[in-house]
Order: structure tokens, then C-alpha cells, then sequence
């Protein structure tokens, strides 16, 4: 019997075991593995940061040839600063109603409705930076908008976060926002997340308000929850 | 006397090794390493790539409210369309041509001296994608360019082209360009290219040429060449 040098523990001679060099070599490669990995990401961060920085541009920019307004009813709508080239750029949508001699290009003025102030300038900002510091009301309002004016990008980026942001207390209310505008990922997501939990289903705040509102949405929760049950039994 | 199980060869009870179990784990965290360094960095890239994707404008666009021209004597030069936001947020010298009052602003039409049409148009380019495909001649006039309108990214590009694209046929003509700009770094490494092959430098094309032109820097490689002469000759 003989003592591993890694392990400590005991083997005998008939289990076979690698001499001390071949040992040490390799835990060598681990950790050049290692330094390697942290070497390449951060020089292709590095690289690709230099880029985009350069070509990131501040939202509050001159030149600017458009106003945004969040069309809410405000008698003194404050004006989000942009320019026409980077809305036709982003968003096929708004390319479109400038694009063409539409109110919105001639005027120089586009109204966007049902969206707050904060809600459009972060929408604005993000067609400049590409960045966007999200929570989930926020989340929520710039996915409709992504979706409205075809911002593809920021769908993602919506998406992965109230995907990823799911919890106990939230499912029912984000798989509600989600079935209103047939965000499939985020409905799948969610009901994953409340079907593991159906004991806490009818305790949570919407339940009730649902139950009278839209009672076929939580029926189908009940539904999606006995099917994927009988889909266990069968592979048991 | 037992054999190692990776490298096969015999070793004695008295050198240590380490147990099968130790070695095949250590095995499989090696590759474990290989497959997620692959991973992270195709998921950095993806990442920022998308970023890139989405912020990057293609240069002929819409809305455009500048024109830029190469003054080369032509009598109809042709123009390269641009957009004020994007050259002034890339360049400060074009920031403040344009900011300011100037005729420049007013009339909505830069003239760039001293440039061909193809450097310009690269140029401009360059400003909305950070990308340009390189070849010497072409390098040289768009460092100068980064250097008179300020653009670092671009700087940095053409200088680390130039000093990679050294070689025994252009490092005299390199040279002589990078020191009639005062290009530190480029000067620095071509003449490491030169003084490495001292004996080549007087059959090179550019030599009888610049020893009538500016026979100082000439004198400038030989006097290069014997200080580090003298410098590994106190050291050896």
C-alpha cells in the first residue's frame, strides 16, 4: 500500500496510479489552463471594448434634427434629444415614419404613445449605447416598446432579464404581462417557475383579481400543470 | 517498481505518485478548462459582437447633413455624405469645426487637404464602422489623417499595421515617413528592422535617394546601429 501524494489517501499496488512528474505536469496545465482562459477573455473584451466605445454615442448629442415625446397626456411634455439617422438606423419601424413624408419627419416631432418619460428615454438612450439599467416595470414597458418599433436587440435583452429575474412572488404577475402580449419565452419561463410551485399558486396578491378577470388564464395554468404531470408518470 | 499510467515509463516506491482516482479527475478538469475557456470566449464575443452589431451604422445613410470632400485639384471632386453627430462625436478637431460658427458648420461642407478620395472615403468609413481594410500606402495617409483630425482609435490601428507590415524592402521608407511625421513607435521599430540587417541598408531603393534628401537621418541609423553595438558590448 503506498500513500497518494494528492488524495493522501492509501491504494494498493493493483489500482495503478501515474508517477509524481506526470502528476505535476498536469496540475501545471490546470492552472496555465486557467491563467490562459482569463488571459484571452479579458483581450477579447479588450478589443472588442475599444470598439464600441468608439463607436458608442452619448445620447444627449448636437446636431440633433428630432424630439421624442412620451405621448401621456402631459400638457408639458419633456422632449427626449435625437437624431434621425440613429432612430432609422435602430428601428425599422421608426425608419419608416421618417423615411417617408410622414407628420413625424416633416415636423421633426414623433410622439410615442402609451410609455413614460423615464420608460422612453431609456428606450432612446439604449438606441445610442446599447446599455440600459433595467428593473422589472422598466423591463416590461421597454419590451413592449422593442416589440412595437422592432428593436430586436432590446427584446433580448428584455427578455433575458425577466426571464432570469423570476421568482416566486412575480411569476403570476409576469406570466399575465407576458400571455397580454404573446412573449412565448417569457410565458414558457414563467409557467415553469409557477407550476414547481401550484401549492403557493392561489395565494399570491393577482390570484383572486385574476380568477375574475381572466379566469381561462389560470385555467390553462392548471391545465399545463396536470399534462406535464401525466407526461412524468408515463417516463416513471 | 511500479509504470506510471500516463507516461508508461517505471518509477520506485520512494518518488511519490499520485492514485488513478487523483490523476483521471485532474484529467478531466483539464478539459473541463478547455471546453470552458472555449466557451467564454465565444460567449464574450457573441456578446459584444451583437453590441457592435447594433450600434454600428453603415456610412451612406439617410438624413445625412454634411458632405465631405477630398481637395485634390479636381474640378468635380466626388462627395462622401456624412452626418455631423457622428463626426464630431468621433473626431474633437471636426467637433470643433462644426460646433463653432464656422464655415464649415454653415455650409454643411468639409474640405479635407491633402488626402486622395479613396483615403477619405476610408476614413469617413472608419468613423461609423471602426473597420478598414489596410495596405501600406493607405495606412500612411489615414494615420496622418488620425493624427491632424485627432482620431486615437484609428491612430492606434494604422501605427500597429505599419509596424507589423516591417520588413526588409519598406523598413527604410517606413522610417523615413514615420520620422517626417514623428511617429515614436514606428520609428522605434523599424529601426530595430534596419539595424538588424545593417548590411542590407545601402542596396535598399530609397538609400541614394534620401542620402542627398536628408543625409542626417541616414547618419541617424548608423549612429542608432553602433550605440547598441556598444551597449551589447558592455554586456557580453
Amino acid at each position: 500500500m503506498r500513500t497518494c501524494i494528492s488524495c493522501q489517501l492509501m491504494y494498493s499496488k493493483y489500482q495503478g496510479s501515474a508517477c509524481r512528474q506526470c502528476y505535476e505536469d498536469l496540475k501545471a496545465k490546470v492552472e496555465q489552463c486557467n491563467e490562459d482562459l482569463n488571459a484571452k477573455v479579458e483581450q477579447c473584451n479588450e478589443d472588442l471594448n475599444a470598439k464600441l466605445a468608439f463607436l458608442t454615442m452619448p445620447q444627449p448629442a448636437s446636431f440633433s434634427d428630432v424630439v421624442l415625446f412620451a405621448d401621456d397626456d402631459d400638457e408639458y411634455p419633456v422632449p427626449v434629444l435625437a437624431h434621425k439617422a440613429v432612430l432609422a438606423n435602430r428601428s425599422p419601424v421608426l425608419r419608416a415614419m421618417l423615411d417617408n413624408e410622414m407628420k413625424e419627419s416633416l415636423s421633426g416631432t414623433i410622439k410615442i404613445g402609451d410609455v413614460s418619460y423615464n420608460a422612453l428615454r431609456a428606450f432612446v438612450n439604449f438606441l445610442y449605447t446599447a446599455e440600459v439599467c433595467l428593473d422589472q416595470q422598466l423591463a416590461c414597458e421597454l419590451l413592449v416598446m422593442s416589440e412595437k418599433y422592432q428593436v430586436q436587440h432590446l427584446k433580448d435583452f428584455c427578455q433575458k432579464f425577466l426571464v432570469s429575474n423570476l421568482n416566486l412572488d412575480n411569476s403570476l404577475s409576469t406570466y399575465t404581462f407576458a400571455h397580454q402580449h404573446n412573449f412565448k419565452p417569457i410565458i414558457d419561463a414563467a409557467l415553469t417557475q409557477i407550476t414547481a410551485s401550484m401549492d403557493k399558486l392561489a395565494s399570491q396578491d393577482e390570484y383572486t383579481e385574476l380568477k375574475e378577470r381572466d379566469p381561462g388564464l389560470l385555467l390553462e395554468i392548471y391545465e399545463a400543470y396536470f399534462s406535464k404531470q401525466a407526461d412524468t408518470t408515463m417516463y416513471i
